[in-house]
């Protein structure tokens, strides 16, 4: 087993471990320990919420949860030798559900905290516990459908410079200023109400909580990308921003479907990941990369054989509007179609948000030029359920 | 072999055939022939352009075509006891070229003529030639790479009720209306411009080509989706919305990538397709499905064991704007990064951008809610290339 | 279309084509014509019998089946500039049936006749016919499945020297000698009788009809392996052991269990080849290749995800003799237990023996060192039936 | 985490664990503990020698292994409700390694102790040692390959019933005799030198140390099987021959080649199992199942889409005889065809021999009916190597 070298107590919240973690995004968040290219090493997270759900039935968590809590971090990680301009090498070797916490959360956020890709459809905050078997997970509430795992972390990446920290509030600022009483709200800008920022006290503290960014979005540094297919054995070319790249992660998810469209979000989940770590000097040159991390994906995933796939197209379904390629609107809509299908063979339709937003389905960009209208589409593995969900042609031959 | 219900010749346009097709949805184009369900039969099919492309390395016919042309259909098909509110099932038993056409074309529209997913980065039309070796296709234009097409039809679909129609064309011409002048437009709409309507003459045809909505876009009766897994031995569910549901394919692609971003499109291919088709009586109702078909993928499509994958995530590249968890945006970004990695490896930015295109490379909503970014991927199979295109680690150890 | 380089008349017997093939081994079969390397050619292929079995219901011409006119080749073809100690490399860019042909057979062979793999359990003749409808396949003869088709050559090889043709009449005669009388035969020995040996005639027919190895056994210059992946999109390497390479290939199979186990076969039939070749020089030495073929497989055959797996060691069923690591015996064991398995759900012994000669069931040999038994298992894709197979767990609980 | 039914101390050989398991197969060995119908559970177990190979570059304990101790088995488990001609329903959710104890063995044994598949080839000790990073294993021994382990038991089974066992020794002294003093020896009958068999003590000690079959060969209660696909997610389904069922298993490979060629074997190691137990009543008649289990293999092993396939035929290569459709020789054959072609890339003999040993390479039965020859393939999967392994074209084209 490698080296932990990053703990976690569950009991505890982020900031009362032995060495805390942060949950925003500063390059003055000073590094808990180094590491060298070519080393291996383990990292132990706590689940996103820094353990705000319960196994239990009540939803009223999920509902209450404090989103400036989110997303707790294990990291930043000094990379030893990573400058500027190289790309930080990021091996995921294995990862883990933590002896004892077996079990993760998926939920829908109410609509008036934070809601989800579907909040004006389902508003109200609901959960769903699933159980880990090894490989697969069930759900005492969400009968009928058993799947293996790609387990992940949602949440990997490198710290910006304060160049780059600064062109990020600027813009989501600007974004907010539109509609600044939305709700949801259309970004989550810096506030220093529930920051963890690993050792860092006094002054120096109450700086870079004020202009630390949000984990919640993914950004130039990778961040909160919710790759569900970021999973064992996949390696990621992270560009490298400041001297010692500073990785951090967490957020990890036994399982999640492409767009992670609850927030809350795929199987949550606190764990361990393994990982090794190597420098390509000048590789952002060398590769033509500026920004967002790039990946090959690990060997091990299932590749289920049967699927059933829904579409959805650039209407929003509210209004009859036309829209113009817009794939958000065309992925909703395939969604929706979806849920419309599995309500038929007897799911409620929060079951169905939440069965999209933790199994292995696949979310496409089918058609992006057609205009006015993107052909986005969701694929269900057929396999994942008890019984046969396809429909039958009762009179059927030969074919 | 199958009975051919529907006969090209490629030497002429599709409304001198000796049984034309159409290419626009109307309700009122004539059927050009009845099936019964459980029917097996062979539909040949024009390229999408009507033969406006030649296999040539001059791209101005790309730059030059005739939008009010697309998409030449063959059909429309009546199937015997299709009723609205039936799910007409198609299964595509297999695809294929016609002989002496094996060859295909794809190309970046030119910003003042349809333009493309880029069409800000590349506004100049740009063409590749594709030649067809069994199941591999390689171009002369873009050297060093060869793949197995996943052979489909761009564009299939049951025709449009009345009421839909009508629909279809006032939110589309709302949209317009937004902007009637931009370029490129922001839908296309009826025009008796270029117009085949199957059999229809005289004050019929002024009639329907004036309502008839263009193929352009994918709608609620399937049509132009351009989902390139729509693949040999697929099973489509269609809702029926007219009596005889009036089944019409075309625009058949050797090979595209998700998003089919250079607009002129996947590899673009006249061809012939084998169907079967059956009823689902009161299919729609029973499955919960309104609009739009669904399907289940068929067993032959290329697996892929190692991608590079490149991100994107939606803000604004050339203005730095911050958007809001817009798919689009994602999308387009996460193409750019992969083009930028393709040039250092010695495509030009065309190259890349018709490689994107046309290779068999999965477009993803990896995530949809991680406010205010959307977080796209676009997957590129590393086995499609002559040479291995992974970034190498020099001094590289074990791992 | 490649040109066609080999033509066949399905009406007429192989020695009554325009240009006849050969159902022997010699190198003295002239050469049908010559190819240069990167040429692209088709290559017609009548049913390895010579079109001795009819689509019906009767096995009487399996029964009758005149083994000697096996198999019916279509070449050879000369590679210009081949040499012994090369490498040819041949590239299956493509196969499919001839129009008005689409439908194939599996018998299985009486034990006075050849026998098959399990002649003991059914020594009957029995015939099972399969309609073709694009990528799938489904027999009248045993319902309830459908299937892609893994289609391929089961015979591909180049012809042999002398001196390797000498070396395999020799070894072959000593192993009937030890048993000359035995039914079935340990192996078919060079005859007259029926040879169909391309443009020769007189006493050089008389010569090599008399010398030419049966296309029966796969040998080191590949031949009959009966290898169901060596599907669409294939690259083989052979050896070359005389000027010219002289290629050959037929007994198209549109579908093939691993084994072969009915010995009449596949889903036999007649069908066409696009074939590409290209020489490496001295490639015997420096891939060390001395005897045999070897290939990288295509990349569209299909993946299942699901599939019941039976295993069988080597102890005679019979007798309840040990064997000693002997997966002839052990591989036998497990498609007996398998049959025994699908006749509780409905199907005959002979159905079932049918459905593993035809379905892509893959035989693998699991341990071959643990003394004394060998283990073999059996692989059946579980999609390929209308229904669940699978063992139900009725008081099932989460897993 | 799942309770632990059996813990190993890997400091202390299996009779001086708290719990000693068994190395022989008999129906009177005390089970451990009992477990009911959807009970989870973990087991632990030590490699399949107890220890006696150690983490060096020295083969000699490969070579001085003793082989009387093998394979010590974790277990029996007590199935309660289960009784002869239930099926026994065991699901492996997932198998690890121990902290402290991630890295395993391969070994080619010494032909004067058991030898292996290529014996007469490789007659002398030899050892490789692979480190465990995550999914991934390489080795310092046989550098330039780094693969994704298949997990599995190589061992899992039931205890026979006193008439199986019985019928057991029967037929392995008879095999044994007809050749009594070969080396390798043909069977390793009973001895009760070294026998480990839980709590016995004293006579019934000794009668069972007398009668117990020996761990080596699979058989009809499942046992050594090797199969390397019976890996996370697999659900087997063995036959009860007695009450209790009396479920055993052990000799756990990280990963290993079909054939498991060398004889030790896989890369062997100790670990965990956590396992999901159930029963089908009166399953052996419902399903058929007279002896051997059957499995369903799970969704999570990797699946590689390119492979090198070298073939084999049954004709000795020592002697040049031909032999009739011996599937053993014909894999033999493919084996040494593959490590001749890996000894061109830079390997030796031994290095290419553990190679197919250990890496996930795929054996077929392709043809076994084709007299006189049997076909085998090995394929082993390209992308296991660091560098391009395939045969170059030099002026190669575009295909």
């Amino acid at each position: 087993m490698p080296d932990v070298l990053f703990k976690v107590d569950l009991t505890k919240p982020m900031d009362e471990q032995e060495t805390p973690g942060h949950n925003r995004w500063h390059p003055d968040i000073p590094a808990v320990t180094s590491v060298n290219p070519r080393d291996v090493f383990r990292v132990e997270c706590k689940d996103w919420t820094d353990g705000q759900v319960q196994n239990n039935d009540d939803p009223s968590d999920i509902r209450d949860v404090n989103l400036n809590r989110v997303h707790v971090l294990s990291g930043p990680f000094w990379i030893n030798g990573a400058e500027p301009g190289d790309l930080l090498v990021v091996d995921i070797l294995d990862i883990g559900a933590l002896p004892g916490a077996e079990w993760g959360f998926n939920g829908i956020f109410a609509r008036e905290n934070g809601g989800g890709f579907l909040t004006e459809h389902y508003p109200e905050a609901a959960k769903s516990i699933w159980d880990f078997y090894g490989i697969y997970t069930t759900s005492r509430h969400i009968p009928g459908v058993k799947f293996p795992g790609i387990i992940h972390p949602g949440l990997i990446g490198v710290a910006p410079s304060h160049e780059m920290l600064d062109k990020w509030n600027k813009r989501e600022q600007a974004l907010v200023s539109k509609d600044p009483h939305r709700v949801p709200t259309l970004a989550n800008l810096p506030t220093p109400d529930s920051a963890v920022l690993g050792s860092l006290t006094g002054a120096e503290f109450e700086r870079v909580a004020r202009e630390g960014a949000r984990t919640v979005p993914p950004r130039e540094n990778g961040g909160n990308c919710d790759i569900k297919n970021l999973s064992k054995g996949s390696r990621i070319y992270f560009p490298v921003f400041i001297e010692g790249a500073k990785l951090s992660l967490g957020d990890i998810h036994f399982s999640q479907g492409d767009g992670e469209i609850t927030f809350c979000g795929g199987i949550e989940m606190p764990g361990w990941v393994d990982l090794h770590v190597d420098i390509i000097k000048g590789g952002m040159a060398k590769y033509g990369i500026v920004n967002n991390p790039f990946f090959q994906p690990g060997p091990v995933e299932p590749h289920f054989s049967e699927y059933l796939v829904f579409e959805g197209i650039s209407v929003d379904e509210m209004t009859g509007e036309q829209l113009y390629l817009d794939a958000h609107v065309a992925y909703r809509r395939a969604c929706l179609n979806a849920i419309e299908y599995l309500k038929t063979i007897g799911y409620t339709g929060e079951q169905a948000y939440m069965l999209l937003g933790t199994a292995p389905v696949e979310g496409r960009i089918a058609g992006i030029v057609d205009v006015p209208n993107a052909c986005c589409t969701i694929a269900i593995p057929t396999s994942i359920f008890d019984n046969d969900i396809r429909p039958k042609l009762d009179g059927r031959g030969v074919l």
